[in-house]
């Protein structure tokens, strides 16, 4: 058995992607000390039930101690804070980085404050599910999915490898990007679908011709392919808004251009703009399925899983 | 071995929803002969090659001949186009039913072509995968789905409750509604959803900023739960916007509006506003997910799909 990548990894924040990281951490035997840490003590409690760590603390400075990794998993609005409070613990030459969906605000918050004695390397796993909380992982999560790294000179290139070797031990593949250049990309991928999800849910809530409750039962027919992201935790999501605004906005901007032409080419009966666009966008799908960043399956495989669930005896046929 | 329910069903049109009701005719016994229509000669071989029917025709006409059950499966803008062929061949006491996500504009088409001998009831299974032709179809299609039928007058109390059974035997739950309605229905719970995925997905394919391979290699950070809905048949969606016209305006409108304060809400840093939105639409998943209209499962159950097809021998474990 290979030795540990790191001897003592800190995991700050046990939510989704937190407790997903303990449980491939210690799958892979990535690290000889597991450290969980998170303000709410009912979280940490319920992390020790479910023995993600080896040990747990509700202070972040105590828990980052002679730490040689530490993973800031918490919402994108909380990290100049954890920074301010890990600062004074930070072990000379640890290595730290952090999960969040926005990276340019992550670097404004944590760079000041950390010390020069340890290696920053801001990073970003493109995984997660609609669930949250320690109870959401597992350590498939970023099996096949990209992890994004942002290095901006606070870091050896020694620091930001054995990172990467981290990330890829825990099944991801690695992309080193300008900071900014991964909030855009982020912005289109992944914010703007979230908030449009989020609207369009909102929207049919609202309605008053429509029932809530004709909503829910007819929702097989598209809506419900929004609901899974319009689902997803509300702080981390209000704090993604306020934290990549620029992008968002520029992005916003342009998806409500193109739905104006849209809305035109309905109101005066331009078949042909439709069809066009109905078309072309069918080929995107394609690319993403041959890239194995979706399941080819109909109905992203609802029925499958459905069978599955439904008749555990019949799945072995 | 009860008698089946019908002795001749004609389908006109054998896309995925046409060849998913053949599966199904044939596995319940709820015809005695299946007769497969389509104009194109490529799509009745494929149909013939399938086995879906048991005579098989490229003129509607000659294809509804002494059958006691029509049903149009084609796009709606083609249903007034179909009703003109069939209407002097149509047995009198025959059931003509469809299947489009536009009633009004059905009724429009059908209705005055359709001779006054036969029994027209109009209806919309809330069933479909984003494949389509006739290798797409499969019987489960319509387990555990609702179909509205929205009678207008123009059939008996008797025919109406027989293309009800119909439906049920077919897996389905039957409601009624008034054609009106469903059109407004279906505009917030399909048409627009469809519009939404189909227009993000356009805007991602556009940007100059960011990559097509960006977009497709980070897009399950959640742009590919989009990407289903907008590789849906453009023939069929297009003629869906050109049919409930008002309806779907109507609902854009609205969503555009809802959008317009949340973009707002972004710029202006209302976090409180954000996290209000994010919190309401959680509940409305859940309620989908108790409806029976959605997997618990996250991500819609890709994981455990992914894992059946990666390492089929453990999926027994």
């Amino acid at each position: 058995m290979s030795e540990p990548l790191f001897n003592k990894v800190a995991l700050i924040g046990i939510g989704l992607i937190g407790s997903s990281l303990a449980r491939v951490i210690r799958r892979e035997n990535l690290a000889n000390t597991i450290i969980v840490n998170t303000r709410r003590e009912e979280t940490l409690n319920r992390a020790r039930e479910l023995n993600l760590g080896d040990d747990y603390y509700s202070s972040a400075a105590e828990a980052v101690r002679d730490a040689d990794l530490v993973i800031v998993c918490v919402p994108v609005g909380a990290c100049g804070q954890v920074a301010a409070e890990i600062a004074p613990a930070l072990k000379p030459g640890a290595i730290v980085t952090d999960v969040g969906s926005t990276k340019r605000s992550v670097i404004q918050q944590m760079a000041p404050v950390l010390p020069d004695t340890i290696e920053f390397v801001p990073g970003h796993p493109i995984a997660g599910t609609e669930h949250s909380g320690p109870d959401a992982g597992f350590a498939e999560l970023f099996r096949n999915r990209w992890c994004i790294l942002t290095p901006i000179g606070r870091a050896s290139d020694e620091a930001v490898q054995k990172l990467s070797r981290f990330w890829e031990a825990c099944g991801s593949r690695v992309d080193t990007m300008d900071p900014d250049h991964h909030d855009k990309v982020l912005a289109i991928v992944s914010h703007l679908p979230h908030i449009i999800a989020y609207n369009i849910v909102g929207t049919a809530d609202d309605l008053e011709t429509v029932t809530q409750s004709e909503v829910i039962k007819y929702s097989a027919s598209g809506f419900r392919d929004f609901t899974r992201l319009a689902a997803s935790d509300p702080t981390m999501w209000r704090d993604i808004c306020l934290h990549n605004k620029d992008a968002i906005l520029e992005m916003l901007a342009r998806f409500s251009e193109d739905l104006s032409a849209l809305q035109r080419a309905i109101r005066w009966g331009d078949g042909e703009t439709l069809f066009n666009l109905f078309t072309r966008t069918r080929a995107i799908r394609r690319s993403i399925i041959d890239a194995g960043q979706d399941v080819a399956a109909p109905d992203f495989g609802r029925q499958v899983v459905q069978e599955k669930s439904a008749a555990p005896a019949d799945a072995e046929g």
